[in-house]
């Protein structure tokens, strides 16, 4: 590629538009560019980071033993009818009707339309396992876009989709796809953690998320300092405190606690630690009024709570006056003990003795309050937000958090498609039976902007060599120079002659804007043929990532770019 | 590939839906399943095939010196409002609203989307040319979609776009462009022919489709039998016959024709031959009625029509009751003479000299009748359909009619879209103008079914070995026996570490099975190892294509099959 031919439309400044990094940095560098709201168009080296990582993708799908189709992107309402989607899928889905006034949605994912097509053609465990994958552009109508190809409406996926004849089957073909994930970010040259998930809307057993790691991410990310554990905070768990079998259960009293309301002001006034005290929080729930109980220094984790209740929409905080109907009681003196309501209770504090809590009436609280003995919960199990005074549920190593963003996504779905879209099979004695299946998705544009947020400095994106656009920008650094436009011309064709993926800045420019726009586009290796070349036969090698800059003959500068790609790529 | 692990779903019947031999092909052969009306997914060995087209597309744009990059699917209506195509685009376009109530279609063509594109990021003559182009699905909802991926909603096409400083710039872009398509599709090894065509409603200066000849094509394509012109028919001309001088203008009269209606019955009557009759037909031309006029051998090309009276819709034949209404004539003795309609005339009799045409009275024709003395034009031009009578515009060659299917259209667009969306450049001079762009489209998926259309038997599918979804297909005939099973695993490695790629029919089916399958999904040479491999050492090689059959051992089978592959590819 020539820099004078590419439509490349570097911008000097940032774009008023964008607010995160991955989103500045492709814009400035030419790579993306918005149609209209949450939809790029892919430019040219854009497209070519995308397309590497789709490479990669691929050859590790194909290597797992997974086939590559390719399923439409307009669906009918019908097969969306029938997983009942079309009902529970929100506005996200987008929905439209064609020329004939067919009811059809835009895929923002497959697993209706792969089920089908599966539950038509194939008939026979002897046919089974099954791994159909695709690259594909979805659409998911988000409420506010943003972030650039972040959260995107419309992103290029891989979803892929497995078929098992049964549980240790499907649970073989759901390891392959962990191990595949696991080269497919490793080989991308990411730094990344797979943890475990929480299933969420789509339903099914089990699954992991694969978070590349950047300050700038969206979600939390809980991991142990000392063994592999990982969990996104909606699904991590910590070893669980409990008091010692000495503490034995004292009698229940009341204690003045005169405009003590919140949880530090209660605990200073009353002498204990934080721990000691049973906070009592009213949500609503599907519309209805419930009690969430947790240490005093603990705090909800909004979808443990959804999952252990089985609502259909995350819970939230009851409003003050949805508090004063739901118990009558004065706010910041609420407190289990005959509260005619739904008990939440965290299985932590569950496991405590001679708690303190609100009297549910002003000014006064409880002391010595024992569960089980003064009140009876409803509802019992994890539901608080793990943090970094935890320790790991696994090795009782301490637990760190940081951040993530997610690239790819597996789950178990067992046979919630296959069921209500009766996909059926013959197995071995005959019987009828569903699919077990799982579902693996990565998403290919978001991989190049975590990329991005994982890797950049002030001046510009540093590419990973097997995701850059191309591996090394040559810059001609005085184009008006024949000897030394010709040497440039000839390391350009030689670069190429060996596999190598160039980029010659041939432009008439500045040599500070050619160093400006290296830097801005993050190509992985800057090699320079300038003056110092007439004079000494010198080419000048620069590493992006690191700064690191040396000097070497053609041929030697040849020989250290191809061992720093090979030994990129080999990783 | 081993087909016991391949979702490829081969029917034994011709399936009820498919009218076409393709797409009856694509069915049986299970690379296509319909998901909905014109929508289909491709199943892994479809869309092997349909990659292979992509990947000769791929290299030969970016030889030719385009760049790839990606478009949205989801536009908004705002820039087709611009362009004026969202009013004048039919149904085929289809339109919603999202979430947010902002009209937007589905991609059907992206010239608005990439002249927006351009017009933001391009501003100097320096940057120019530019030639841009992406492989996408799109979709249009056709009213009747049908013939499998021949006339699909949904479908995936290559689309490029050039953006030039000057006409010159622009035509040599545009030849380029036919250069690139020119070896595109003879590295498809498909036989095709590039052919003149009408612009249409894409407008535009010139263009050419290529279309792969196949006997059941859909266009009639007119070729030259002695020099390279060819055109479709909406475009093709002939050299024009004329009277020889000496024919000198009579007086005119008329003739009583009782009851002698039609062409055949008035010459017949009169003892002329069809070529001296003046024709006379009543055409609705946006809803206004006007006579057509042209040889009584000849036929009305209604695009033709259309092009000389620059109407919006296409003319139509009137009713007898228009006919009634604008001429007050007897239907069948119609002719220009006092007629009071405007007067459209194809450029072939308006050469001739006393010509018969009807009186407008009933039983009557008149003698001699010459255009200019008689009546005088309205329009005047070609307006005809050529036949295999006719010569060739250029050499006078005899011209043929043979049929094509179009999978590739150029069109030198000129300035129509960056006019209508104010896209310019600034020239050496600073002066402000409109890019001359044009635009090239190839039919990725509709290429793999004119290509079965064209290289097929009763017995399935003929892929020509550039763009079939495998090159070897190894039978394995005896899969119980061991030896044979281990040299087919032998066998089968081999040919992929020859970076052969090959699928191995490893399924526990009779050999009768495996032949069927075999032929039916088209994959060029067929390699079998069975008993006789253990006899004798010998392996059995069958070309698809011509049937001829050979043994060999496996190193000579290895050389023949590696010649076959290198002879196809270098075409």
């Amino acid at each position: 590629m020539r820099f004078s031919q590419l439509l490349l439309p570097t911008l000097k400044e940032d774009p008023a538009e964008a607010e995160v990094i991955s989103h500045k940095l492709l814009l400035r560098a030419g790579m993306i560019r918005k149609l209209t709201s949450g939809v790029y168009s892919y430019l040219p080296l854009g497209l070519a980071a995308i397309r590497k990582v789709e490479q990669i993708v691929r050859e590790e799908m194909n290597r797992a033993g997974a086939q590559e189709l390719l399923l439409p992107m307009v669906q009918p309402a019908d097969l969306w009818r029938e997983s009942q989607r079309w009902e529970l899928y929100g506005p996200e889905l987008l929905r439209f009707k064609d020329r004939h006034q067919r009811e059809s949605c835009l895929g923002p994912t497959h697993e209706e339309v792969i089920t089908d097509l599966v539950r038509m053609n194939v008939h026979s465990y002897r046919d089974l396992p099954l791994n159909l994958y695709q690259v594909q552009t979805k659409f998911r109508d988000e409420i506010r876009p943003r972030f650039g190809l972040m959260r995107g409406r419309e992103f290029i996926m891989k979803d892929g989709y497995s078929f098992d004849a049964d549980e240790a089957g499907a649970d073989a073909t759901y390891q392959k796809m962990y191990d595949a994930y696991q080269r497919i970010f490793q080989r991308c040259g990411l730094a990344f953690r797979a943890v475990e998930a929480d299933t969420g809307s789509i339903g099914g057993s089990f699954s992991h998320e694969f978070m590349v790691l950047a300050a700038t991410g969206e979600d939390v990310v809980v991991i142990c300092q000392h063994c592999d554990y990982a969990a996104n905070l909606e699904k991590a768990t910590a070893r669980q405190a409990a008091d010692s079998e000495r503490d034995k259960p004292l009698a229940l009293s009341e204690v003045a606690t005169p405009g003590r309301k919140t949880v530090a002001e209660v605990c200073d006034f009353l002498q204990i630690s934080p721990d000691r005290l049973l906070k009592t929080m009213i949500y609503m729930a599907d519309g209805k009024p419930l009690a969430v109980l947790l240490r005093g220094d603990h705090e909800v984790q909004p979808v443990k709570l959804q999952n252990l209740l089985a609502t259909r929409e995350e819970p939230r905080l009851a409003t003050d006056e949805e508090i004063a109907r739901a118990t009558g009681a004065p706010a910041g003196f609420l407190g289990p003990v005959g509260l005619k309501l739904p008990l939440v209770m965290d299985s932590e504090p569950a496991q405590l003795v001679n708690l303190v809590c609100g009297a549910n009436k002003a000014d006064l609280h409880l002391l010595n309050v024992n569960p089980g003995r003064d009140f009876t919960p409803t509802y019992s199990g994890d539901i608080r937000m793990v943090t970094e005074d935890d320790l790991c549920p696994r090795c009782g190593g301490k637990l760190a958090l940081t951040r993530g963003i997610e690239v790819g996504h597996i789950f178990k779905l067992g046979t919630k498609y296959s069921e209500s879209l009766k996909a059926t099979f013959l197995d071995g004695e005959g019987q009828s039976r569903p699919f077990i299946m799982g579902c693996y998705g990565i998403g290919v544009s978001r991989t190049v902007a975590a990329a991005i947020e994982q890797n950049h400095d002030r001046d510009g994106i540093i590419f990973p060599i097997p995701i850059a656009p191309c591996q090394v920008i040559l810059l001609n650094l005085t184009p008006k120079d024949e000897a030394v436009s010709a040497e440039a011309e000839r390391l350009y064709r030689e670069l190429q002659a060996n596999g190598i993926e160039v980029l010659l800045d041939d432009r008439d420019e500045r040599p500070g804007a050619k160093f400006k726009d290296a830097d801005l586009i993050g190509i992985p290796i800057r090699l320079m043929v300038g003056k110092r070349f007439l004079k000494e036969g010198l080419l000048e090698i620069r590493t992006r990532a690191d700064g690191q800059t040396s000097e070497a003959t053609p041929a030697a500068a040849l020989a250290v770019i191809r061992e720093q790609i090979a030994n990129a790529l080999a990783a």
